[in-house]
């Protein structure tokens, strides 16, 4: 969804246990701040009666007024999120794959989506001539001769200087400490196979390829302490025969988790993911 | 969306030109009606500045005074529709083929939709076997050596009986004359294949093997008098390859028809379709 | 691939160890048998070295001659299979569920493929009704009060009077024993669900629904065994969001179901799979 | 389909008229010149009666004498092609656009297809930045206060030192002479939107937007003198709804332009496409 450049655009996301006029008394907060409602969406979950609501208003914004005013008509716990369309900075970290980098970077060049990747960090040299091409930042932070706290905490500190919005870990190969995801709530975006069924273990291809599956994905999700099992955000499917050997099956893995890195990032950078629980809601 | 059978469940559909605070001011009738909402979907389309809203509210109903609550608060152009969530009546045409047919009465057989159908009416026989098996009604109302005039009116005295929500075009082969397409605006649905690039005049699936076409597709749309031009509800597509002889691609085109007639059947019967102008807006 | 009714038209599917020179030698036996190649497509696994080769040839066909002369070109342990473009007979197996039957049902009443359903056995009376419909016998075998032998003795006693090519378990929601499967090599084809990630242990739908997943499938497979771990024929997967409960994810899984069950019994009754090691190769 | 870069591997493409024992004859002459067949895969036309068939051999090849052993057995028309696994030599034909291009550039950087790129030529300056970034020539050859047979001389001066096997039309812009198309018969490849239904004319987009389309695609064609009629190689479609106004079906377009144009470049690529009139024939 894109908006004329001069246009004053936000996006409201409020979540909440679900109550009786909540939409009413939500909207007339916004018509009372003189905001015009560009679109709106509002979905209840049947199970657990929670609320959720995405709201893109046009107009002058009084943030704090708006926000204290929201307050008061909402339960106490709601969770409310006010984002501007401007930009955000994202942060990508990498090993030595560049399909997804290199998908991402090329829609950063061309202004593809609201994100501007600020900088790649990566625990090996390879990718860096590829990425200063794109005139981007490289930072190689190796992991060989440091604990794994050590090496968390250069990374992190190399982060620290972008403050990014989101950081997209487009096949980092490494697992991530609880105390550095912790620093991240919401913020760290991961990719990964998927197969029907799944594979545990190592080389998840070789043993798609002895399954003699049909079809392989891949999961774009948050990250949290549990691995490769936060927040799912996007998914997609491709179709695989007896031709491919398990090289091949993983060159149409690393094809089908670029377009979903890609399909993941524009939702979150649109700001239309809500996380709650271990799920999200995604309202566009 | 399926509903207990017990509650009260209702959708109202609001479409209007656009102007601040319509959100607020229609959810504020709906509260005041001490209405919940379940849902609730706005889109406001940018170019033409057309507001569309649909709201599943929950809740005993005083519909009168609803409609005229809510009369007050929009604009006077405003369409507004609202529908129960009980199961609407469905007649079907059909001619010959028993693709689109089968499917829709597997689907009505095992309560799959929020249709009942309450007839099939066709121009010829071949199908009174395979219709009865189900118990449904089977009209036959030939064409031959009549005028279309007279054919249509024995047509819509046997629908008239029904009085159906929806008539949907089950590959019935015959051009309905706009008289006919008149006394159902909205209601009638038909499903046509469709291809990229698109052939004109006769035989098209002998036009797309000769054109050696990899992918066909099927479109459902609204009837009007404008010739499989009328609102588009929903598409779909399939692939074909070389090794299909243009009857073969007419059997993946049946396929597909059936697919998309059944979706699209699905999302009107659940009351998500607006039509302004030629166009469709789904919202769910 | 359909043809003409009255032509001559078998399918040969050969495979082996790969050794050079074996397209040659097999086209040279079809050849001075007179035979024409309607269709030909052969593949080498490069890792195990396996041929697989499937012949569609025309003409009037001396079958143990062929055989004859096709072994003694090929090495010993070659497997050969030729099959006629005749129907096969199937049966199903059912319990209680509608969805992959009365798909298959409709295909069959219509000729759409090339089978021949001569009865459905289930383990429950629900689907008589139903199935009775398109003058189909309909076996009600209970398993209740009986072993799982003396329940399968019965099975078996009422699929031999068919002496069915294949038995397609149609959301037959018991487990067969090794003994009874063993009796149906390669001829018992199974669907179950499948998901990214996989979920192991109960109620499936309502685990992916608490996971929140956006893609859920299907897969057709061989039985063997391995519960569920047979060879794959067909997989496909379709879109769920956050709108979904777990029953409606289950009804989206049970559309996808029949849709997959359709497109494996194609292939295999077109006579388009080899069955190698615990994979398949399918050859159109 | 990647191979041991040591070995020899090549692959034959004939087509010609059908007739009895083609598979044997040819795969004879393979057999006497010592060459294994890794894959084979044939089909006869039925309505035509023509024979198509792509081999896949391994061994060391005596060009002149295998085509002329070929010859002998096959009838006076035949087609044969044969072509090593090395890469081939591409140039990129570009106007303002990046999409395609930069797809194809990405897959280029990392040899993820048969091919390499060795040039761009635009009738542009604007794409020169991105161009050189992968250190690849660029070559601005304007059309502006040129004739179109001026221009054309200049582009096929600049083509020629390339002596390029294929040229992909990555968006550009400008209708070839016929005289240009001539040669480069079979060697140039274009990609362009595709509707259901299709809309002639200006401003397709808009016009797709003004139906409210469902689905968009787009198609890679060989480049004759129809123009955008030549045989098909690859189609895809993608899904938009009543939320995309012109620019975003636009955008989406373009998306699935670079998807089509990648995977028909690796069908020609990899030696999978015959031409036969006005359609392609694809053996995998």
């Amino acid at each position: 969804m894109k908006h004329p450049p001069n246009s004053t655009i936000n996006t409201l996301l409020i979540h909440c246990e679900d109550a009786k006029g909540l939409v009413y008394k939500i909207t007339n907060v916004i018509y009372q701040n003189d905001l015009n409602i560009v679109l709106n969406r509002e979905f209840v979950e049947h199970e657990s009666k929670h609320f959720f609501m995405r709201t893109v208003v046009e107009g002058e914004l009084k943030t704090a007024k708006l926000i204290q005013q929201l307050r008061e008509v909402l339960p106490s716990n709601a969770k409310i999120r006010l984002s501007s369309n401007e930009n955000k900075d994202i942060v990508l970290m990498a090993t030595k794959e560049h399909h997804v980098l290199g998908d991402l970077l090329i829609r950063n060049e061309f202004n593809e989506n609201r994100g501007n990747i600020r900088a790649v960090i990566s625990n090996h040299e390879i990718l860096r001539e590829f990425v200063e091409r794109f005139d981007i930042p490289f930072h190689f932070i190796t992991h060989e001769d440091k604990t794994r706290k050590e090496h968390e905490a250069e990374v992190l500190s190399a982060l620290q200087q972008y403050q990014p919005d989101y950081v997209f870990l487009a096949k980092y190969m490494r697992i991530l400490s609880p105390e550095f995801v912790e620093q991240f709530e919401h913020q760290l975006i991961n990719i990964h196979h998927s197969f029907l069924p799944a594979f545990i273990g190592a080389k998840p291809y070789h043993q798609a390829y002895n399954r003699g599956v049909k079809i392989i994905g891949a999961t774009a999700h948050y990250v949290t302490n549990e691995l490769d099992e936060g927040p799912i955000i996007y998914q997609s499917t491709t179709r695989v025969d007896h031709r491919f050997n398990a090289e091949q099956m993983a060159q149409a893995g690393r094809e089908i988790e670029s377009r979903v890195m890609a399909e993941a990032a524009q939702l979150v950078l649109d700001d239309k993911v809500f996380i709650y629980g271990n799920k999200t809601v995604i309202l566009d």
